[in-house]
C-alpha cells in the first residue's frame, strides 16, 4: 500500500476532540449548541484552516472544508457529525469527521491534485437533540420537515430562538441551507458500528448495504388515577399496566417476526407518579425500526391495533403521535462495488450488513451516491461512556476511506 | 337527637381550610412543614383558641387541643390530620379534624363537662411525605423507626434538616414526643372512604372493622443500556421489559388470589431515558395491601420470587428494599360495639367494611382503643382534585362522632 494515514495524528486528534465536553459520568456530553459544541466547532475550524483546507459554514451550521479539485463542482463529500448525546462516547460521529480530514491531509501531502474538490463535512445536530434527528443534513439536503421545525420547540423543552441565540443561525438561516449546497458527487461516511456484530465476528471493516427505516412514536395510555389501597384490582383502569402489557407482547411479537425488527420503549413517565397512587396516564416513546418497509409499516399497523386493543380491555385511551420517520435506505450500490474492489485490495477481513442506527448518509442517499463504512465498537456499545474501539480498526477503516476517495476524485 | 353538631360552621371551616394550598391543578398542595401546612396549622391553633380549648404542641408536631374533664388522664383523642398529598383534594384527613374540633364546640355549648379530658388532635405528615407515613402518630405512640428516621433523607431527596428549619422541630424533639404523650383511654377518628363501595351503595355511614396491611418496596430490575437501532431483541437485556412482565404477572396474580389484595407500580424511572437506548435500569415501587397477614406475607412472597425469576429469564439483577411495613391492625371491638348502638339509634343506615387506605387510627391501635367512622368519597375518588363527599354525609357521620364522644366521654 503506497497511499496510507498516519494513525498517529488521526489518534492525537480524536483524543483532543475527545477531551472537549468530557463529563463527570466519564462520558462526553456534547449535544449541539451546548457550550462543548462549539468548542468542538471552534476545534475543527481550526484544524481545517492548519491543513490549508478552504471552510464553509452553511446556514444550517454544517461545516465544510475544501481541497479544491480542478473543477467547481460536483464535490465529494465526505464526513459525519460532532455532536454527541448527553453522556455519550468519545467516537460516534468523531471518527468519521477526524478521518475524512486526515484523508484530505494525506491526500494533499502526496501532492495528488483532484479533478472533484474533496469536502470534510460535519453535519450539525445527527443526534437529533434540538429537533429530530439529522437536522444539519436534512437543511443541506433540503429535505427538513418544515412544519416541525416551525414548531420551534426542541427536545430539551426550550425554544429553539433560546438555543440559536448567539451562534448566528436562524429557523431561516436553516431553511435557505439547501441553496448554498454544492452539487455533490457522492457522499462517504466512516462510523462505528454500534452493534456487536463486527466485535463478536473479529472483522475491522463492515460494509453497509442498508440503512434501517424507523418510526418514532410519543404514545400515551390514560385511565383513572385512584388510590392504591381501596380500588379492588378489578376496578381500576391502571394506565402503567396498559403499558405493561404492550410492552411484553409488543416485543414479542417484534422478535417473532424475524431478526431485523427492533422495538424499544427507552422513555416512561407515570402521572401523578406516587406510590399509593394507581398511574392515571402513562406517558412512553415507541422506537420501531425494520430494514424492509413493508415490515416496517407491517410491524406499526400491529402495534397500534395491539395498543388500542389493549385499551379497549382495560378501558383506557390510547393517544399516539408519529414525531420521527425514516424509510430504510440502500447505499449507492456502485459506492459499494468500489468500496469491495478496494477492500479486497487492502487484503482486509471485511463483511456487509445493514445498519440498525440511522445516519447522516439515509439523507444524503436522497440526492446522491452515498455509502458507508463500518469499524467495530468493542462490546457493541455506544451512547456510553463505554464506546470503545481499535487504533488499528480505525486505521483500516480510515485507509479504506482514502483508497476509495482517490479513485472518485481522480476519475470520472 | 338533643344533641347535634352545627353543619353550617363545620362546612364553612371545611372549606376555609380548603383554600389553604390550593393549586393551580384544580387541587390542593399542602405536604407536612410547605408554607401551605404551616398556614393551615396557624388557621387550626386559631380556632381552636377560638373554641377555648387549651393548645399544646408536642415534639412531632402532633397539634391538640383539649376540653378539660374532671380528670387530667386517660384523654380521649378525636382527630385526623391536616397534611396532604401534592395535588390532593379537600376532605381527605381534613373532615375529621374539623368534625372533632365542631364536636368538642358543641359538647361545651350544650354544657356538658366530660369526665376525661376530650383532645382534638392533628397529626402530623400521616400521608408521608417527610419519611414514610404517620410521622406524627408513630411519634406520638412511640413506635416510629428511628433507624429510617436517623437516615435523615426525605421523600423529596431534601435533608430532614432543612425541611424542618425554622419550625422548632428536631430529630430530637420528634424521638421525645411519646415522652410528652398522656395516657390515652381511646382514639376516635373520622374520614372520607376514599374507595367507592358506600357511594356505590349509597349507605353514609361505614364502620371501619380493620385496616389492611401493607409493604411498600423500592425496587429496581438492572440490564444493560444499548443502542436500539443496533441491538437483535434476543441480544437484549431489557430492565423495562422486566418490569413489564412483572407488572403484568403481578397483578394478575393478586386479582386471582382473592378480593382483598392490592398490588400497584405507581412509580416508574428509567435510565437513561432516551428513546434510542434501551433501559439499563428501571426503579419502581411496589405497593402491596392485604387485610389478612397471612395472605399479605404469601403474595409478598410470591411477587419477589416471581420478580427474581423474571429476573434470572431476562438476564437482569433484581434488588429491593423494604421501605414501609403496616400489618392488618383490627379496630377495637368495644369502640366498635359502641358505635353500631349510636348509628342504630340516630337511625342511618351502616356499612361494616375494611379499610384499604392506611389511617392514623392504625398506629393508635397499638397503643388504645381505636375506631374509625368513614363517610362516602363521591365516585370513590380520594388524592385527587376531583375528591368530594355530600354534607348531608358528613353532617351525620360527625353527628355519629358526637355521640359516641359523649358517651365515652360522660360514662366509665
Amino acid at each position: 500500500m503506497n497511499l496510507a494515514i498516519n494513525i498517529q495524528r488521526l489518534q492525537r486528534d480524536l483524543e483532543e476532540l475527545g477531551r472537549i465536553g468530557s463529563d463527570l459520568k466519564g462520558g462526553v456530553s456534547r449535544p449541539s449548541f451546548s457550550q462543548a459544541d462549539l468548542e468542538a466547532r471552534a476545534w475543527l475550524k481550526k484544524r481545517l484552516h492548519e491543513a490549508s483546507l478552504e471552510i464553509r459554514e452553511d446556514g444550517a451550521g454544517n461545516i465544510f472544508g475544501r481541497l479544491r479539485g480542478k473543477l467547481e463542482e460536483p464535490v465529494i463529500l465526505v464526513g459525519s457529525h460532532l455532536d454527541t448525546v448527553i453522556n455519550g462516547g468519545r467516537f460516534d460521529g468523531t471518527c468519521g469527521v477526524v478521518s475524512a480530514l486526515e484523508c484530505l491531509r494525506t491526500i494533499q501531502e502526496k501532492g495528488i491534485v483532484p479533478y472533484y474538490p474533496l469536502e470534510v463535512v460535519a453535519f450539525t445536530d445527527e443526534e437529533g437533540n434540538i429537533i429530530g434527528d439529522f437536522l444539519g443534513s436534512r437543511a443541506f439536503t433540503g429535505t427538513l420537515n418544515e412544519e416541525i421545525l416551525r414548531r420551534g420547540q426542541t427536545n430539551f423543552g426550550q425554544p429553539l430562538q433560546n438555543i440559536l441565540e448567539g451562534t448566528g443561525i436562524s429557523l431561516e438561516s436553516i431553511l435557505r441551507a439547501k441553496n448554498e449546497a454544492p452539487k455533490v458527487l457522492a457522499y462517504l461516511e466512516l462510523h462505528i458500528e454500534q452493534g456487536e456484530l463486527l466485535d463478536l465476528e473479529a472483522v475491522p471493516i463492515g460494509l453497509v448495504t442498508k440503512i434501517t427505516g424507523k418510526r418514532l412514536y410519543q404514545a400515551t395510555f390514560s385511565g383513572q388515577v385512584s388510590h392504591a389501597g381501596t380500588t379492588p384490582m378489578e376496578l381500576r383502569r391502571d394506565a402503567f399496566i396498559g403499558l405493561a402489557e404492550l410492552a411484553v407482547r409488543a416485543t414479542r411479537l417484534v422478535a417473532a417476526e424475524d431478526e431485523d425488527g427492533r422495538l424499544t420503549i427507552g422513555r416512561v413517565q407515570l402521572h401523578p407518579g406516587s406510590f399509593s397512587s394507581i398511574p392515571g396516564q402513562a406517558d412512553f416513546t415507541l422506537d420501531l425500526r425494520h430494514p424492509e418497509r413493508e415490515n416496517l409499516i407491517d410491524l406499526e399497523k400491529k402495534i397500534i391495533g395491539l395498543a388500542q386493543e389493549i385499551a379497549i380491555t382495560r378501558g383506557l385511551s390510547f393517544y399516539y403521535q408519529l414525531v420521527d420517520s425514516t424509510e430504510p435506505t440502500p447505499m449507492s450500490s456502485r459506492l459499494l462495488a468500489l468500496l469491495e474492489e478496494e477492500v479486497r485490495n487492502l487484503n482486509y477481513p471485511y463483511l456487509k450488513l445493514i445498519s440498525g442506527a440511522g445516519h447522516d448518509a439515509q439523507i444524503l442517499a436522497k440526492i446522491t451516491e452515498a455509502a458507508m463504512i463500518f469499524i467495530p465498537s468493542i462490546n457493541g456499545l455506544s451512547h456510553s461512556p463505554e464506546e470503545a474501539i481499535r487504533w488499528e480498526d480505525l486505521e483500516k477503516g480510515a485507509n479504506l476511506l482514502l483508497q476509495v476517495l482517490v479513485r472518485l476524485a481522480t476519475s470520472f
